[in-house]
């Protein structure tokens, strides 16, 4: 059944990032024409099909193009997708039989510039005879148009295919706190990312139980918070290697540094950070969250996120902000004649809104927006309307109410709840996520704009490299396709069973040890043991 | 923590199998004494230790022994061992801190004879200064003495073990039809099952979606039952590999050929096997389970049978006869009239009776025991007594009362209901499994003699070599130790927990991809990424 390919030649009409105007050649590999997950928005495919030649083929910058060889991001792609198109051409031991292919006649692939209106709103490729092209908008739109192997008979079908991701923002979230997550599990998650068309790594890089982030201002966080201070830490290479790593397949890095809750391992790099508990009149030995009482918490703060807002160079930090326990906070005196001399009486999530608006004004001042989990929303803390609000609990009903009122209140939220991928349960629970509706709420048009998209998490008390690739794929899958396909052309599960059963092998085969969706078989199983 | 492990001289006084009389020389390293897992049926260890070194230990034969090099068994474990063992030291890069190590005082290394009671009913360790014993009935129980990994610092603790498995069955099931496991999949179970202590493979190697058994008597089985014919089969180069691995951990390989019932991919290689389904007055190009009113069909398993006997060289082998559903025999006119030819009247069970009757009489002429699927008992079909039936369902209740019926009627019984480890629930369910009573039931003292054991089941819906290796591990484990150990002195999750925990990351450091329990971390984290 695999016997097509699709020939791409991708224009890129505009980059704002590196690249621009550039050419890129792609092929991609389509078992059958509507196994491409997530689906586009829109494709048509005829059974008309030309023969193409591996040996001669090879990725170019068009003449003309004004990016030209230099520019990573797709000098990179071309690296990277060569040997994922060609993998049974570059296996040795099935060299000849392609060898004897190529004395077919093949397509010739050529590279040339089609200039179109820079601002197009849509991803564009059409496939004909000797004639193939796409546009993109971006040069990350043009990245994820590259759906790209298991390439056996080398043909590319005429298609059109018009597409462009219903959600800009469209996330999964790795706790590396919980456990710690050596690099190379990273790296894996954010090349099956990138064949999933995710863009958003969300990292939930530090919590209680750990704090691996290797800190140059603040070594103490890591040494004494981490697991352990050498083996079970990022240091600053191994940071920048996952945001290089994750550019170059188009995916942003959104670094989450939650607190005031949450902070437990903070505490142990940073004495005095933390609300000392009391028992009584004395203090127990047990510590609650930062302490907002002193002015030095936002010291450290301030001096942390400046760090942070160098180190990542997304225009966006995660603040946390969610479960906040107040029991410690109203058990310290000095917390609680805060509260007296702040005229908080006994509300203590006005204290919490102090604090969390104190972090996210000075997020501001570093040039950052703050993305914040919903108890900040829901504790009615006053916050810039430039404030991302994170969904993250509640029942469907719930879900769509909170919705509902952040939307109406203007700002924009990112929808996470219905996808807690870390809880599990036996049988095929990707249809769940599959059949969440993200709009489908009570409000304006104007409301509905301000879902941004929504994210995939992974939460790390169960899951470390040991089971995390099983885990995320392919029920992320589903999400994904959730976040970037028409969700008229995409309800029915019965229809996205074989196509995503397709895609689970792809993944497979590209040595991503994705789960398998039911009884069956791949062409090709795992061999990674 | 990792600072003791404990010295070994095994004395294998009994071997009934290969090797008679030998003496075998293990480590095994213990982060804590009470560390091992399973736990032994008694364990008394102080802190008196004594230095060792890993430069001058060598695995030997003792003088005198009556098993010489070239006991397999014996041999391959200390080839086996010893890496697992000197873990560190094999390393280069760690090398040195080893040699400098090795100037310190250490510990003479020799091999001894202790000649004991042949008959001896316990596995014993004993470790003093300069001493140090094992005594196991046979060379399957000194093979489970070797929980060896991650010694650091070489130091032998002065410890008294004297052990001896609660089950001689302790089994796990694979599903091998369902989905195909690669054959690394299945050795590196077997490598987990024997530090696990488990001694029984279960090979649900056919069912109804595919048959990669590649038989010499039928080779169309395998070519048109199989997914794929030349990808997806086990050859009988395959077979005996498994074989042999299983054997020299200690484990026996228990075929199972289900039928009547889950034998779809059987049809599609024997055509006429089984009974085509009707609809009305036409077979509706459907079928059901193997056709039992056909003489040929005895004739097709006789024939099969005497094959897999003569391959795999347990003396039990499993009928399955599980599940049979009736409707296709009840729709087909021949099978009617043969009912009506025995004065079956309409009662469909006394046929699939009279097939399971002949198929078990049919595997006794082959010199092999059967072992059934409960339903075989509760149809009530006569069966002979040696015969042992295997429970997989019921309510808590229900299973009680399973065991109750089986054991009051002679029959000696495997567990399996409880510990159904496909089925996945978010957190910590290995405690449900740890929780089995295996032995809570109402019945005389004889009664529960005839409970053999338990097995673990992985069935394969939404399980490959992708997923197998986490979710089997250390959930299995929590039954391996309730099979083996006292259940007296392991009723406690609470204590188990820690010990779990430091089990699995051994698990992890010798190779298997074992899940995390909870938040945490191994000293080395997988890095088979």
């Amino acid at each position: 059944h695999i016997n097509s390919i699709v020939f791409l030649l991708l224009f890129i009409m505009l980059s704002y990032y590196l690249c621009s105007f550039i050419v890129l050649i792609m092929f991609f590999s389509l078992p059958a024409v509507n196994a491409v997950w997530p689906m586009p928005q829109l494709i048509s495919s005829s059974t008309d099909r030309y023969p193409l030649s591996p040996r001669q083929f090879i990725f170019q910058y068009a003449s003309g193009s004004s990016a030209k060889s230099g520019c990573s991001v797709i000098d990179s792609a071309f690296k990277r997708y060569f040997p994922l198109i060609f993998v049974d051409y570059l296996k040795k031991t099935e060299k000849h039989m392609y060898r004897t292919f190529s004395m077919q006649p093949m397509l010739n692939v050529y590279a040339s510039i089609h200039l179109s209106f820079p601002f197009s709103v849509v991803d564009k490729l059409s496939v004909s005879s000797g004639q193939a092209s796409l546009r993109a908008k971006t040069v990350w739109g043009a990245l994820r148009g590259n759906k790209t192997i298991h390439i056996r008979h080398y043909f590319v079908n005429k298609t059109e295919i018009d597409d462009f991701p219903r959600f800009k923002f469209r996330g999964l979230l790795l706790d590396t706190s919980r456990h710690y997550l050596p690099l190379p599990a990273i790296l894996k998650t954010l090349d099956a990312m990138s064949y999933n068309k995710f863009n958003v790594f969300h990292w939930h890089i530090v919590d209680d139980p750990s704090f691996p982030y290797q800190s140059s201002t603040f070594p103490g966080l890591s040494s004494k918070g981490a697991f352990h201070p050498s083996t079970h830490v990022y240091s600053q290479t191994d940071v920048s290697r996952v945001i290089s790593h994750a550019r170059l397949r188009g995916i942003r890095v959104l670094p989450e540094f939650d607190s005031p809750g949450h902070t437990q391992s903070w505490g142990k790099g940073q004495p005095g950070l933390l609300t000392s508990c009391y028992k009584g009149s004395v203090p127990s030995g047990t510590f609650g969250p930062v302490n907002p009482a002193m002015s030095s918490s936002y010291q450290f703060i301030s001096r942390l996120f400046k760090e942070v807002a160098s180190v990542f160079p997304d225009p966006y930090i995660h603040l946390g902000g969610d479960e906040v326990d107040f029991t410690c906070w109203k058990s310290n005196p000095e917390v609680r004649g805060f509260m007296q001399k702040m005229g908080f009486g006994t509300d203590y999530t006005k204290l919490e809104s102090y604090y969390m608006e104190n972090i996210i004004n000075l997020t501001k001042t570093l040039n950052k927006t703050s993305i914040v989990w919903q108890d900040v929303f829901d504790n009615h803390e006053k916050i810039p309307e430039e404030t991302v609000l994170h969904i993250w609990k509640g029942s469907p009903a719930q879900i769509q109410q909170e919705l509902s009122d952040i939307t109406l209140a203007g700002y924009r939220v990112i929808l996470s709840a219905p996808w807690y991928i870390n809880h599990i349960a036996y049988g095929q629970d990707w249809t769940t996520y599959y059949n969440v509706q993200p709009l489908n709420f009570t409000g304006s048009e104007q409301q509905k704009s301000l879902v941004i998209g929504g994210e995939v998490c992974m939460w790390g008390e169960y899951v470390d490299a040991t089971n995390l690739s099983p885990r995320l794929w392919p029920r992320a899958s589903a999400a994904a396709e959730r976040l970037w396909s028409d969700e008229k052309t995409t309800s029915s599960v019965t229809d996205a069973f074989p196509r995503l059963t397709d895609f689970r092998c792809r993944l497979l085969r590209r040595g991503i040890q994705a789960e398998p969706l039911f009884v069956g078989h791949c062409r090709h199983e795992y061999e990674g043991i």
